[in-house]
Parts: structure tokens; sequence; C-alpha cells
């Protein structure tokens, strides 16, 4: 894919920011690939996002150039603004327990150039997963969390892992059914940055054994959920959210084995979409451009 | 169609249950068209429907000969047990408030053979519906709930629904978007022979304004379920759900209409397997052989 | 609704047609409703569709006025571009057979205010649908058009259908389940404005008896496609498909009751997507900003 | 999982087939975990699947005594039978060529105990996935077919891979995007054995390149066909399909990333039926119990 800048806009509705904003790009000869719009008439928020093509800007007007030649017209109209580069991929980390379904599967993707971005590491609080971890290529980091160990334990392998974090450089933090409750002040430093999979079609069956919840209530679709973690449980931003038939002869383990593939494919298009700078937030809900 | 006996069986599961109900029918000549079976492993209970073709029986051989023959068998498997003929359609009175899209989805299928039953009446807190419910041949009844009359107003209207069902024979209520919260006593003398449709994915968004709650935690599906009613409103057995895609630039009003669509075909699903004696209760849950 | 004038454009691509029409627009205080763009890399044209809200604009400053003030920048893009007003709803003719369930869900539809337009009128070749179609206060005309007569019947009796269209200053004319094929010469003089709904997922199973040739190939979905007519039969610009999901055990007339369903909500949604201006052409491709 | 053995039979269809096999295995005081019948009105041709609880037979009674006690009721019913036993899977053999996704998936779900079976090698034209089988302790083998060889080369390579197969003892081939073209007689040779996904949803798109078709004729949803093998390309029986919706911003590439999550579980859901006895032949046509 050839480079692309991709501008990503959220300000108060009114009158003349398309008209600003492409009017700037198309000043410097700018080539716009794909745009997306949205106004919210709730919120009165306008959402933007626009790819531009790298090349099509003259020589030695880079992302910082025009981030400055930006500058103007976001203060005009109050943007929250962000300008990224496809030619600096994100560095993602992904937290991972002992069932590997949506680790091994976003490490094909990666491999298979499905999703874009650097997998910088894969932390764990069980040993499991380092054997295909290893096998891709990706940095394994195990990082153990006692069951009923004293109350600062917990605390302290969050440290841990913040610093990995840290010293990993990392943009996005995938919780690929990591099991574990992040501490509330762990998430809320990170907003709009710690996707997680939820194996149930939010709010539906928050909280834990989702399968089970759902085998007990009779369901007759399962689904799963993929979403930004806040400081409460299975409540943040929804990404993405898909669902399967099942039907009454399908035991618990059956609606494990069929919902592990709505999870992949639900957390592998979140998370794409996340990469692409596709998802914005408003407020507690996302405006999606896929 | 031709003309079909169906017999469906709820029984402790253990060996030789299907051995003896098909010898018993293989016995008499009787050809069946259709089988179907669930062992539920979690109650110990077993599941069996069974349609057989009418003259496949010897002459003289009718529903009544063939439960009579049927008693001693059902006696020793300790069944519950039912056998209809398609003969004798099920008698359905549709209750529904002033919205009209799933009665008059359900009168067009039924007026084209998409789902065989006798209509008996229509009956409405409203005079919205007449029109198209006469139209389409069927006895339209209004009786009115006056919200926030005298106290007994409301059971005094039940009353009178009561006497209406009575006197058409009616074997199942639709509620077609009703509105109205049913007496507790009112839907406990009739489990099994209440059918709701629910405008979300349950157990999610269950009560009031479902489209709003779902609009306000940013799904990206919405769903409808078509459920058994019970005292516990919105908990009743689910027989069928399913759901469609949305996005951020939907409006409530433009889930609204994108569930109505999904509230029409799982009500029409629902109801054609509950008039085909396809849906068998196992508690709280449904077995549905489709 | 508020009234909306939607502009659609189509032009070859280069640096600039964005910025060039949301100025005008902004110029001239309009306030941008929706928006959405396609660059095609293939053909290297560009599409897009622009929903300004009318009293955004100044008084006295119409769609006549608005087309005024455009003609420049359409003139130096080269652009093929459309004005509608969202206060002159299209006129549609449904063209139908004997089966009525695409005329009678398009009716109440319709009659719900789902879809928005004027519906001029209904021509069959056969009565059968006349009352439905009066009951909903549209007028009926029936053109028979005999099977196997001599050869220039079927000339005579579209030229008739040719001046109902033309005396209901009809825009859209819709085929739902018309069973006959249309002139060469009727269908070219009208591109891009006759819609047709095909009982299969094109290009499998094209010309007649799909349900058939599905059954006969014993496919496990069928499906349905919303296409504008051209010359060639089933080879027009595809607007919408969908599928369902069907089994060894579904007769012909079983696939023929589901796909009812899926006709129905293809047909719907492409028609809708029409009406509103969001499919333009593209070669034998659409583009669709749903 | 608890042992079964798993009976399939297809006779001619006549009263009394049910109860003749069922009294059997009841008489012998086998317990019946699942069983699923069709009897097709088309080809007069009866269809059923049984299976027993191996334990629930009395010690010393196994899978040659239950076929030998079965053998009277199959000849009088003039039965295609066949019998299999939980505990001996079945042993399969991957075809691939550079494209790793199905392979890669097929790997994944049977290390992760999805699909029950021995992988007995993998063999390819190239050694692009030697690494990722032989990382699963399979036995990889490269059988290079070079394109534009002399006329018998490719019957060459064909006699070698049949005498890997049957060294292997393999029961079940699967195509996972193999890209050859087996040679007519190789698959007469094995009717019903031998499984293939082809990228699309068939009949539409049959032949090389099928995303290629699909783009340019526009269509709005892609899919995928997993399908018993025959002499005539693309088209044997049809065991599974599924459908994904794309859009017309979606490139031939994206419609490949897209499609590969299609293939990956149609394939997977088509072949763990066939594992499971699901599927039953019914001339070009397949009976599938999920």
């Amino acid at each position: 894919m050839m480079r692309r800048y991709v501008l990503t806009i959220t300000c108060p509705d009114r009158v003349g920011i398309v008209a600003a904003v492409t009017g700037l790009i198309a000043g410097h000869g700018g080539s716009v690939l794909e745009a997306a719009q949205h106004g919210d008439l709730q919120t009165g928020r306008f959402f933007l996002r626009i790819e531009i093509v790298a090349d099509s800007l003259p020589p030695g007007f880079g992302p910082d150039e025009l981030a400055s030649a930006f500058e103007p017209v976001a203060a005009e109209f109050d943007m929250v603004w962000h300008l990224t580069d496809t030619d600096r991929p994100k560095r993602v980390a992904l937290l991972a327990s002992k069932e590997d379904h949506c680790v091994a599967d976003l490490l094909y993707r990666w491999r298979a150039d499905e999703i874009e971005c650097d997998i910088a590491c894969v932390i764990s609080n069980h040993e499991d997963l380092r054997g295909i971890v290893e096998w891709h290529g990706v940095r394994f980091r195990c990082v153990p969390i006692v069951a009923g160990a004293e109350p600062d334990a917990k605390a302290k392998a969050f440290e841990e892992i913040a610093r990995v974090l840290e010293r990993e450089q990392v943009d996005v933090i995938v919780l690929a059914r990591y099991m574990q409750i992040l501490p509330p002040d762990f998430c809320a430093a990170r907003p709009g940055r710690i996707i997680n999979i939820h194996h149930s079609f939010l709010p539906s069956f928050a909280g834990a054994r989702p399968y089970h919840q759902a085998f007990e209530r009779g369901v007759k679709l399962i689904g799963a959920t993929c979403h930004y973690v806040t400081a409460e449980l299975d409540e943040g931003p929804i990404i993405e959210q898909d669902t399967r038939r099942i039907d009454h002869a399908d035991s618990v383990e059956e609606l494990r084995r069929v919902g592990r593939d709505v999870e992949r494919t639900v957390l592998a298009r979140g998370l794409r979409w996340h990469l692409e700078d596709r998802v914005l937030l408003n407020g507690n809900k996302t405006v999606v451009f896929p």
C-alpha cells in the first residue's frame, strides 16, 4: 500500500468544516484517497476522517509540515484532531491468559499482513502461549497474577506490566481473552487505547462465564463484543459486535466452540479499524468509518 | 398439503422410546413424514416430534384411534404428549395496539397461506387497525384500556378479553406489539399459549423503549425476540431471535424502521413453528425442531 | 423530516473536487447533513453525494439558484450531476403479475412512510392485485399480455404501458415480480430508471425458475438481487443482494416461501436507496452510499 | 467426549425403517445420543444417522458385533450403510499450495480439538508451508507440479501423491486451496472422499480467479463453497456455503481478505460435519445433519 496520512477530527458541528479542511489539503496539492464524516444530531459534534496520499504533497512537505499548516484551521473550528502516518505503524501489546484462540488468530493475521501494526510483545499471566508466540518471532513476557494472593500482589503485577508497555512504547493494548480485571487507574490512564473482546453480545451477559449465562437463558444466538476498556467493567464504548445461531442441542462446550469463531472475527475487525484510525470516540459510543 | 397427525412427546430419557413409538406407528402401517428428537443431558428429559401421514393409516383409524392405541406406550414411558391433526388448524387471536407492522405482516402471511391457522379475531385497545383487519375479513374487537384509570378498570378489560377468547375458542394468543402488560394470573392460566414479540435481543434491553436503550448504549446490532409469555415480564422461554446491523449514523427512528423488519420475520417464524407444534417447552427454555 | 437538497456528482478524479463543492455550499451558508464519496481506482472516476439542509440557505435561494451557482464548478470539473429536492418526491410505478408479495410489501412500507415517494400506479397483466392496490388508494391499471399472441401484441401492450407512464409522469419503474421480459428498446430508453428484483443470488440462477434451479443444484443458501434493468436480461448493475440459509429438507415450495422474505427486504432496501439518490452508476456496477 | 458408534443409512423409503433400526439397538440396550432422518420426496430415498453410546451396549458387544447384528435389518430394507467408531478417528491429508490461510486454520482447530481426526500429512507442490506444518508436528511432503512441464509429469506427480495417501492410510483428502486440477480418474476413484473449498458462492464464479470475477460483476456479497470433488470441476455435491457483505469500495485484494475468513469457516464446518459422518450423499446433492 502506498504511504498515507490519516487525519481524524472531532469538533462542534457548524458550516464550513469540510470546506476548510479539504480546501487546505487541496491548496497543497494533496490527493484524498478516502473520506468519511458524521454529524451527530444528539451531541452536536462533528466527526471527520480523511486519508491523504503522502506523495501527492510537495517534496519536503511531510506530516510535521502538514500538521503545522493545519493548526490555524484546527484552532478556528475548535478541533480535537490526530494525524497519523501509515509509515509508522502502531505498536501493539497483546495480553492473554491460557486460551490461545484470539492470540493465535491475531498473530496469524499479522504475519499474513491482514492487520498493519508492530506486535511489540505478548504478556500473559501463564506460560502456556510462549511456544506459539515465540514461533512467530514475537517477545513473550510472563507476569504471573496469583489468585487470592496478598492484596497488593496484583497491583505490583500491573506496575510491572506498565513498565513493559512503557519500555516497548506500546500504543494499543489488546485484551485477547486476558481474564483479569484491570485496575481502574490503569484503565483511566489509557482512554481509547485498551481494546477488549467480551464473549457475549453486550449488554447481555456481562461479567463472568457468559456462555454459561447464555446457555441457562436459552437464547437462540450468541455473540461477541469488541469494546474500549474503561474503569466500568464491560461498559466501555462498543467498537464491533456480531452473532451466530445456536440451538437447543448445543452444550456450553459447543457454544464455546462456535463463540470462538465470532470472538476472533469481531476482535480482528475491531482492532483493524482501530489501527487504521477508523474509530472515533463519541462519549461512551463510537463512530466507526469502516 | 396432505393431512398429517403431529405427535409431540416429552418424557424422562431412557432406552427404547423411539423404538416403542415408531414400532407402534409402523405396526398400524403409519408412514412417518418427518421426525426429530433431542435428549437433554442437563435435565435428563427426552423430546420427540413425529409427523405421520394420515392416509397411511387404515380407514377408520383416525386421530382418536391413534391416541387410544398410543396410551399404553405413553403410560409405560411416563410421557407428556399431544396429538394434533393438521385438518384442525389452531385458532389464533392477535392482540395489538396502534402500531400495525406485525399485524399487517401476519394477516398478509395468513392470506398467502404462509402460516396455517384460523385467525379468529384481532383485539386492540385502539380503533386504528380496524380498517386493515376488516379488509382481510377478520373480526376486529376494540377493548379500550385507559391509562391511569381506576385500579380495576384494567382488570375488567382483561375479563372482557378473556370472554372474547373463550367465545372464539382461541388456542394461541399473539401479542403483536400489544404494549400492555398482561395480568400475572391471565398469563399463568395460559402457559405456552401466549406468544410475544419483544423488540430487542433479550436479555438485552428488556422493559420499555428498547430502541432508545439500544441507541443510548451504542450497540452495533439490534434484534428481536419471540418468546412465550409468563408472569415475569420478558423472562419467558425464548422461541426465536435474530439481529440486524446498524451503525453510528442511525437515529432511534431508523432503528425502529430496521427493527420492524426483524420483528416481523422473527414473530412470523416463531408463530409458524408454534402452529406446527415444532416448539416444546423445556423448563424456561425451548426445544425447537424447525 | 426537514427539507433537503441532494446533490450527486460523478466526474474524473482529481485534486480539489470536494473543496470546490463544499466551498461553494459553505459560501452560501449551506449546512451539510450527510456526505459520502468514493474514488474508483479502476476507472479513475470520482463519486460524491451531499445532502444540504434547505433552510440553511438564504431565503429565496432555492434549488434553481443553487443549481445556477453550481454550474461553473460542474463545468470546471467536467461533472455529470443531479440535484434533487426532498419536497418533490419521485413518482413510482409498480409493474406486477399475479404474485403479490412484493407489491403488498411496498404498498405497506409506502403507507407506513418507510419509503418516501408517490406511488403513481400499479400496472399488471392480470386483474388479481386490483383489490389490494385500490384498498391502498392507488390507481390500478390492467394491461394484458397474452402468451403466444401475435408477434406485435406484446409490442402494443408496451406502447400502452409507455403511455401510462408518460401520463403519470413516472420517474422510476419497479418490476415487482412482473414475470415479463421487457422489450430491449423500452429498457434502453430508461437507463438507471427501471429496478428489478430477481429471485436468486445473481449471477447464479439467472433466467427462469431460479428456485427450481437452486433446488436442483443443492445450494445451501438462496438469495435475491435488486438491480437496474438493461437490455441484457439479469445482467444490469446490481444495487443490493442478500441470502438466507436453507437445507436438504426444504422443497421448492419452501424455498419460495423463504425466498419471498429475502425478495421483499432486498427490493425495499434497493428501492429506498434509489429514491434517496444513494445509488450512482459506475459502468455496469453501482456505487451505493447507504 | 464419550465413545460413540455412528450409524448412517440410505435406503428406499418405506414403512418401518426407524422402528426396525431403533428396535434392534434398544434390543441390545443401546442408548441413542442423537438421531436425525430425512425422507426425500423427489428420489424416494430415506436417510438416517444415529449416534449410539458405546458403553450402553453389553461388554464384548463392540462395533463388529453391532454390525453383524445389524446385517439382517440392512438386507431387509436394502440399505447402504456405514458404522464408524469415534475411537478410530478418520485420517486426513491436506493438499495445499502457497497460500496458508486454510491450512493454518485447520491445523489450529485440530490442535485445539475443534475437529476430531488424525492429520496424517500435508502435501504441497511448494515448500512454503513446511515451517508451520512441521511446527504442529505434522509430516510435510512436497510433490512439485511444474506448470507447462511435459504432459505426463503431472500424472507422475499424482501417482506419487496416491502412493503417499495409500501409505498414510488416508480416509479424507482436503483441498485446502490446492490450486491444481485433479486428474479425473483420481477423483472418480475417491467418491465422497475429497473435499474442496472454492472461493465463491457456487454456481457463481466457478473456475479461475473467482474474486476477480466477483469484482468485475459488482456483486454485493461474496461467498465460499465447500463441496465434494468429482471429475466435473466445481460441480460436485455442495456440503456448506456462506456469504459476507462487501461494497463498492472494496478492491480485489480486500475481497480476498474478507473471503479468507469465509473460506476458513465454511471449510472447517464442512470438514467437521464430514468427519462426524453428518453428510450423506443424495445423487449430486447432500443431506447434512448438523
